[in-house]
């Protein structure tokens, strides 16, 4: 095919009702496994400063005072506020509640909560977004800061075209914001954006601003979806197998 | 190396004095030809509808009001405007000025214009960023929009970690908010980057900013460095070995 005859035809997904040109992925959970990662190097960390705790209920208590934590900042109550901050302050918040973990030092609280920058994709992860890349833009589009983006992708070879961290927006999901501010930076229309995420409240969000949705199941996140959305998969292959031309 | 090695020791560019994190990139004229690629595609489109006109003339021309075009948005004297509407307004500035060129219809101009999407990399490029990449977040910080940014790495195989367009600054360089922007994306000081251009405007710019800078010989653009950079280099892989460690 001509350079020419590229940027006229616009390549346009096998489903005639979804002309999808993009796909924006929610990545804590739906791209990548925070707990097994955050749990190991907690274990880790533990094992090299002889603290034993549980470092897999740390890691979950932890996530759960994510929403808490944005709420301020989405609400206007609290300035913009990035997640590397904000992850570090629930540490210090949830810590008594693990025993011995409390022995952690400022700086080693700083190693850990770096963790959240290196988290393994779940298993099916790069190969899907491989093969998706070649026919749509692929970005994440998260609560997590651009640099965390960055990190993450080169951690773990996750091939992006464009990344979006929270910071760009200055506020968080579910706000309308992210969702249209992407649509915009990528000139596309809403309609022509697929949003994936493992989470109810973000796809819901996603949906009541034009953009496509896909829940994906993830152990670890929402068990299942609880509105009606324009995909349901498995994960990531399960994705692309679907909007893979015949 | 272990996860929580790397995240504890940040990697460290091999030049001592430059601690080193990320380089940043202009795009039209330091990473894309674009003059070869504009001129191929006038050319082309020109053969397709039996119009010959000196197309390397009229791209020449249309670059050459690039500048005149962002700074009234630079200035504050005209709302937020992208790329390629200002590159579609300029067309049709110039377009009578090369004779038979002015018969291409409205919509052929919108083809010949969406040609700003999809420019040739120097030959040098793709496999010297893929060595950058090794040790170094790249990126393009450009006056072009992130779609434009986007569709010319996927055009290319440009392995961008992260991509910054104008319009998530919505003004053009050299204003100041672009470098600092960037660099707090980034979560980095800015002598912590390096930005890489082959014009002297931007690099005063960053260079004002505290970015490091780079100079860089490209045949269709400023002759040669006017002021003191960190580096002057032939190309990306001049760059690429100066910075590789020994």
């Amino acid at each position: 095919m001509t350079p020419l005859a590229i940027f006229r035809r616009r390549k346009v997904s096998p489903q005639a009702a979804l002309p999808l040109k993009a796909i924006l992925f929610d990545t804590f959970g739906t791209t990548v496994d925070w707990l097994s990662s955050m749990t190991a190097y907690g274990q880790r960390l533990g094992a090299e400063k002889g603290i034993e705790a549980d470092w897999e209920g740390l890691a979950k208590a932890w996530r759960a005072r994510y929403q808490p934590a944005v709420k301020p900042v989405r609400e206007g109550k609290r300035p913009w506020t990035g997640f590397d901050t904000l992850h570090r302050e629930q540490l210090d918040k949830i810590i008594g509640d693990f025993g011995k973990a409390k022995k952690l030092s400022s700086s080693d609280r700083d190693v850990l909560t770096r963790g959240w920058h290196y988290l393994q994709p779940w298993p099916e992860v790069v190969p899907a977004l491989n093969t998706l890349k070649r026919h749509f833009i692929i970005g994440p589009l998260s609560n997590g800061t651009t640099r965390q983006m960055i990190d993450l992708a080169r951690w773990s070879g996750l091939p992006w075209d464009v990344v979006f961290g929270a910071d760009m927006f200055r506020t968080y999901k579910p706000a309308d914001k992210l969702y249209l501010g992407a649509a915009a930076f990528l000139s596309l229309q809403p309609a022509e954006i697929l949003m994936v995420a493992a989470h109810n409240q973000d796809l819901e969000a996603a949906k009541k601003n034009g953009l496509r949705t896909c829940f994906v199941h993830r152990p670890t996140e929402d068990p299942g979806p609880t509105g009606t959305f324009d995909f349901v998969v498995d994960n990531f292959e399960h994705l692309a197998s679907t909007l893979e031309p015949a």
